[in-house]
């Protein structure tokens, strides 16, 4: 396969202290699956200058896109954009088409564009910005790095604003086929077939609800016909407790 | 704050294609919180040798603690024990202690030790069992890294055998403040509040929910009266829109 690759880093100390759930992970997850790129990686990092500096760095030479979320509102623990200027060693300031952005925005609502709004309009030079339908305040793309806020709302819609932007893949066909079988009853004859099929990934994913138990087989590919072959192949090994 | 810090690695495929939805990380973080362990960063990786070896290795020289979830079960994807002894360069094989609790269990479920699962008593050398109450096979402690299970309940039941085995710090004091107020507005006086307390970390995490909307601004200490004196301070800024 040689789809483009993703990482995601995901910035935030109220996440790492358990206090909230993320969810923009598997959201952004199921949107690269879709579109052909191949996420394979991501990081979670505290508000800390040093580590978020360094994480873009490495995630961005290794991969083709890395997507950031949270650390872009108004108050002093947001330092995400500071940090991503850091990275790509270039300079940092409130940018006027970003500010013309919140003016407006506030301007509608009636709000003051007061310091700490205006600080959401630090945009690192030669980024492009990121639109925000929900409330303005903009994301940005510099190099392949895409920066985005941690609000789930705010997060998704630009992530709908970025995708199109992208060059994708060969969307991968992924099917799956419930065994009603202990695991390793299942594991001998899903590895032969795991071996005599290496353009496929099998993936096994075991359940044991309301009594009953078994495993869930993840096969994946870019052929389908290859894929469901599979699929047929595997299913014929267990009559009667595949489906 | 000289609490041990921690990192976790959640090892599998399926959570970075978004096909399955990661529980085990907040799970963790709460616990640790509970614990006085500063969990400090989180990594995601695909099922891929290399990838493992390396974060391991990372991940085990930077913290305390590295706690690993998924990968121990018996098909062929699940390469973690091998990858954690590779990690450590110490020799791996099925291990005497190990085979003896899978005998007990199977013996005791009328299932067949088969190769298959015989690859769950796969231990590296100088490994302690981490107890699994839920379904036998174990997971292990090596060096700082606890390896364990990716199902949920095995996860967490695996979490309760090794916690009271480390040595814990002091608890943060947390507590959270709801301003129905715009964030933008909140920003510059939290700013100086956290600038003339040093000793506290304060967090700030916008809401906005059925046409009402603020931020809850979380504050954190070792110190419990002076995070409800911070608390007080701060409520006492926006009389009427803090609770």
């Amino acid at each position: 396969m040689s789809n483009p690759t993703a990482a995601m880093l995901v910035i935030g100390d109220e996440i790492l202290s358990g206090r909230t759930r993320d969810s923009n992970m598997n959201h952004l997850a199921k949107r690269l699956t879709d579109a052909g790129i191949d996420l394979r990686e991501v990081r979670f990092v505290g508000d800390v200058r040093k580590t978020i500096v360094q994480a873009v760095k490495r995630l961005s030479t290794r991969h083709d896109h890395v997507f950031t979320s949270g650390g872009i509102g108004p108050t002093h623990d947001d330092i995400t954009a500071d940090c991503i200027a850091e990275a790509f060693d270039m300079p940092i300031d409130v940018r006027a088409d970003a500010r013309e952005v919140l003016e407006a925005h506030y301007a509608k609502t009636g709000s003051e564009l007061n310091e700490a709004r205006l600080r959401m309009a630090r945009i690192p030079d030669g980024a492009t910005l990121i639109d925000n339908p929900v409330s303005a305040a903009p994301g940005f793309s510099i190099g392949n790095v895409h920066v985005m806020a941690g609000v789930p709302a705010v997060f998704e819609a630009m992530v709908e604003s970025v995708l199109p932007t992208l060059t994708g893949g060969t969307p991968l066909t992924s099917v799956s086929l419930r065994i009603e079988r202990g695991e390793g009853d299942i594991a001998g004859p899903l590895r032969t077939l795991a071996e005599a099929n290496p353009d496929l990934s099998f993936g096994s994913y075991p359940f044991n609800m309301n009594g009953r138990y078994g495993a869930n087989i993840v096969i994946r590919g870019v052929d389908q016909v290859r894929v469901m072959e599979a699929r047929e192949a595997l299913a014929a090994l267990f009559p009667g407790e595949a489906a």
